[in-house]
């Protein structure tokens, strides 16, 4: 069964008013910062809510884990509403990996039926036509990730321009700043040279930019932060940038919560 | 019994070699970064040396709660131990107060033993004379700390200053930047006022300029960060920054790790 994606799509990208429980001094947050749930992939939905709360981001992008593929519409249901109880923003899903017409057409059933704007994901080259269809029937934007050195396909924001520059510029990238760097790609030239197709963005920081680089707090690695934020601010962009921080499955809130107060440090004094 | 303070003070304010844990990027902390372990007060010695190296803090100034003030010699000797492993510089001990000469001589006898080179103090205004002479004798510091509008001796850093500025320099002032925010007092302006005597610094953030205003993490609530930090680097302060991050006691660590990602963010852009 292949839906069409018709009907009226919600206005994803601002918060819903009556949500001050996240203490947050808008004032000061000139880019819109979210979480990956990647980065908390040893939890459940709620904990997950619960944890991005405690950290003051009001965005999110979720993971299988936290919302199944395949969830029934009762499931869906439920979920949604602990999102929307949380006032944390359901921006998107990701990453989704879409290899034939049947991942393709899920990914679109399930990003529409749960409200999202954007699906983070990783379609093979060969199924792109028919995500361009999909993109255009359900004005859903579609960030493909750029995982590095060791993905065959997407390594490096290059090789994602590559395949999507003619196509609908609903069809973008999400860069990845920590797997651009381990390419040996510097990432704020490449927010810069692809700003016109940048939908998503994960931040993170990285021990080494080589291939066996690792994830560490925002601010102990080797990226340079401020300047990743500056070239954000200097290209307008209006997405959400996301922490995916891969460190610590098991004990992520410390050094998720260090760097998301370094994102905050850095925008506050730019 | 008074002790007499003589013999070679050690060189505390420079981090041991050969602790590498922390994997701290040097280069770009340009202030010397610490807790006071208040922060931790929940919690044992062993854990709050274990949470504050997971923080990426290498100084600590020790409450009585982690390092008992009565504490004999061998328990003395088995909390250093400790603590020189962990590879975090104990530079003072504090708050402590001190009411009569009995508390002044067990707060600099405590200090000595103990190796700090600084005592975070409340010592009441009659005892001062005391405290200058254990100071020349013991070369250790004190810095009074100033608790806000509920304190009826040294509410402010003004308050403290009128009571040792014709002392010897090494008795000087711990800004609270929340307690003074609280009475009223711009905290980056009794920084730069009272440079000349300032020996410790207490970071955190409040919610209100106000009595009845409260911690909150670094960044959530009123104070300029960036402006506080900036005027430290001016001043070219050469004490430790300790955070004491009062909210959350028996769950501090993402709230302390965020503050202190805040921090450090705003230090890598000034």
């Amino acid at each position: 069964m292949q839906m069409t994606c018709t009907g009226i799509a919600a206005s994803i990208l601002t918060p819903a008013t009556g949500h001050g429980q996240n203490n947050i001094d808008n004032s000061r947050q000139k880019i819109k910062l979210g979480l990956a749930s990647y980065s908390l992939r040893e939890f459940s939905l709620d904990e997950t809510l619960d944890m991005t709360k405690k950290v003051g981001l009001q965005y999110i992008a979720l993971k299988s884990i936290h919302l199944p593929l395949n969830i029934d519409s009762e499931g869906m249901k439920t979920a949604l509403d602990k999102i929307s109880k949380s006032g944390i923003v359901l921006y998107g899903g990701g990453v989704i990996y879409m290899k034939n017409e049947t991942e393709v057409n899920q990914a679109f059933e399930y990003a529409k039926a749960a409200g999202m704007n954007t699906i983070i994901g990783v379609p093979m080259p060969e199924t792109l036509e028919l995500v361009e269809k999909k993109v255009k029937e359900c004005d859903i934007r579609v960030a493909i990730h750029n995982h590095g050195p060791g993905d065959k396909v997407y390594p490096t924001p290059e090789t994602i321009h590559a395949n999507i520059k003619d196509r609908d510029p609903r069809i973008g990238i999400c860069i990845d700043i920590g797997h651009t760097t381990r390419s040996g790609v510097d990432p704020s030239e490449a927010i810069e040279q692809y700003a016109d197709r940048l939908l998503d963005l994960h931040i993170k920081d990285v021990n080494k930019a080589t291939a066996d680089g690792a994830t560490v707090e925002i601010g102990r690695g080797i990226i340079d932060i401020p300047r990743v934020l500056k070239t954000l601010l200097k290209i307008k962009y209006d997405g959400v940038t996301s922490f995916e921080y891969e460190k610590d499955g098991k004990n992520p809130l410390p050094g998720l919560a260090e760097s998301v107060g370094y994102v905050k440090g850095v925008l506050a004094t730019l």
